[in-house]
């Protein structure tokens, strides 16, 4: 059963990678409305518990969302990113911004990489618009910058598709791909398989794959452990689980997993105790519960779930059986 | 990797087993004090719902408790439990208790079958305790009860010793030995090692296999899903998870996981909004939190962990250096 496994429970990959994102996966669920204390907190806890990349937020196109409606963080401007963090900056960690393919315009938007504190441009899409983020993956490393593709909702492509996307990434400038159960629905036995598929497509191609895990089930942690020791490079987590919905794999978590003695837990733990505390003291909400359970469950977008967050909703059967009438 | 793998994520193994251990894992949170009303709806939920095995309790020995202090469910006296279930007793599903080594006088306390309500008693002893533990599943099966043997915080355990325990308990009259993660540190990759050595045992004695998990590392539904894949027949769940600090794997979880359609997830659903959230409302707390994560990380025993909860404590950071003083 073990033979594709990569370690043990002793030993470490040093090219095993973990990215922080908390502000861009948590910015979907307070609008990005972070205080700079609070990134800039996020930042030394990052690099003083050995995270080897902080995604900060989106490069969302300012001609398509209203800037006043949102934290900075969600169109990253060079300036206002410098402003907070440009006295704090180490070689150590990288910079990540991800870049939807249809709201985000990196040729206008993103400066050239030796103009940048950036280091890593994330571009993410849907498996029918892999040529459009192609084009946004040569853009963004002609540019300088690594680059990963985040292929969302993967629990929803056919096998054909994702053949055929990872095909086509394979022969894209693009450096990491990722696996992306963007539903939470995907339990340990699927994850392998997938896992299994994207391997071999990064082995022929060369390229690190990665993996970003929703925690409808609260299989987030798991399938995330399961993905590195199957070979996995890059590890996405969030303090606190924080992200959309249900939330991610927890980096306290994922980092009581890890053996290489570059990551520490305390740092976070301190983290959690004074800052994510504090936010959860004011009212902001994500993670585990029925209603993301039951849209993990039947392989749905969560959006349902988080309005009947919103609405304090608490009736899960009648919930369920709108549900199925999606189907 | 998946040679082992017993069934697909369409198929289904008849022989899997749902066992609801909500009052007897759960009553460890409340000092048993469920009211009637609410054994009585969980009784018909778990029936709707297809649950095969309900835990009602305890066998808990009165000279060694004070019964004035806990709920009837600790020591479910036969006409205690026919006064609340008698009149909705049913063949579709069998009752089972736990006893303790110990702390529990089966010989004296437990009347033979013909004169009971209960249908199973479930053993619980640590691995250097099983001697005491057969002498009990001798007596509960002379009495004509089907019998469990639950060996608790095998993570604790040398291979060696569970090699002893398991042939030792293979050769007794036990039908179901279950491997149990009671502190809640196995990953994936740890239970699946385990399961194997329980399976094989299993397989030469011809003895079924369980799982009971805690959900110290947000694992224990993966674990259990691991382990249904790889051929268990007996999985333990417990309603939102109820059970000691960080609780057990979910009843709502695992009957979406499970594809016999004897299941339903829906009267589940009904009794978590009504029956559950009422607890919750009351101030009933258990489940995943950081401080469960960390005894779970270091293969701890959670009552430091429960002690913080009820303590209302929030310094994660402290806790883990307290938590590392007793390793």
């Amino acid at each position: 059963m073990n033979d594709s496994i990569k370690g043990t429970m002793m030993s470490y990959r040093p090219d095993i990678k973990v990215l922080d994102a908390t502000i861009r996966d948590g910015g979907l669920v307070n609008n990005f409305a972070f205080t700079d204390e609070f990134v800039r907190n996020l930042y030394q806890t990052n690099l003083r518990a050995g995270v080897d990349v902080m995604e900060i937020g989106y490069l969302a196109d300012p001609e398509l969302f209203d800037e006043s409606k949102f934290g900075k963080w969600k169109f990253c401007h060079e300036d206002a990113i410098r402003s907070v963090l440009g006295d704090l900056v180490s070689p150590e960690m990288q910079l990540a911004v991800m870049a939807d393919v249809g709201r985000a315009n990196v040729a206008r938007d993103l400066p050239d990489k030796q103009d940048s504190i950036l280091d890593m441009v994330r571009i993410a899409t849907y498996i029918n618009t892999i040529p459009a983020a192609i084009e946004m993956i040569e853009t963004c490393a002609r540019k300088g910058y690594h680059t990963t593709v985040n292929i969302m909702a993967v629990s929803k492509a056919k096998e054909s598709e994702l053949e055929e996307a990872l095909a086509l990434l394979g022969q894209s400038s693009v450096e990491i791909i990722y696996l992306v159960d963007s539903y939470g629905s995907l339990y340990p036995l699927q994850i392998r398989d997938l896992a299994k598929r994207y391997l071999e497509a990064g082995e022929k191609y060369g390229k690190k794959i990665g993996i970003h895990a929703h925690n409808n089930q609260q299989l987030a942690f798991a399938n995330t452990t399961e993905c590195a020791m199957l070979g996995f490079s890059y590890l996405d987590a969030t303090m606190a689980a924080m992200g959309r919905g249900a939330g991610n794999c927890a980096m306290e978590l994922l980092l009581g997993f890890l053996k290489n003695p570059r990551y520490d837990i305390k740092p976070v733990l301190r983290f959690l105790q004074d800052d994510m505390q504090k936010l959860i003291n004011d009212g902001v909400v994500w993670g585990y519960d029925i209603q993301y359970l039951l849209t993990g469950y039947l392989n749905q977008h969560p959006r349902t779930a988080i309005a009947f967050t919103n609405e304090k909703r608490q009736d899960y059967f009648t919930f369920f059986q709108e549900l199925q009438e999606n189907e």
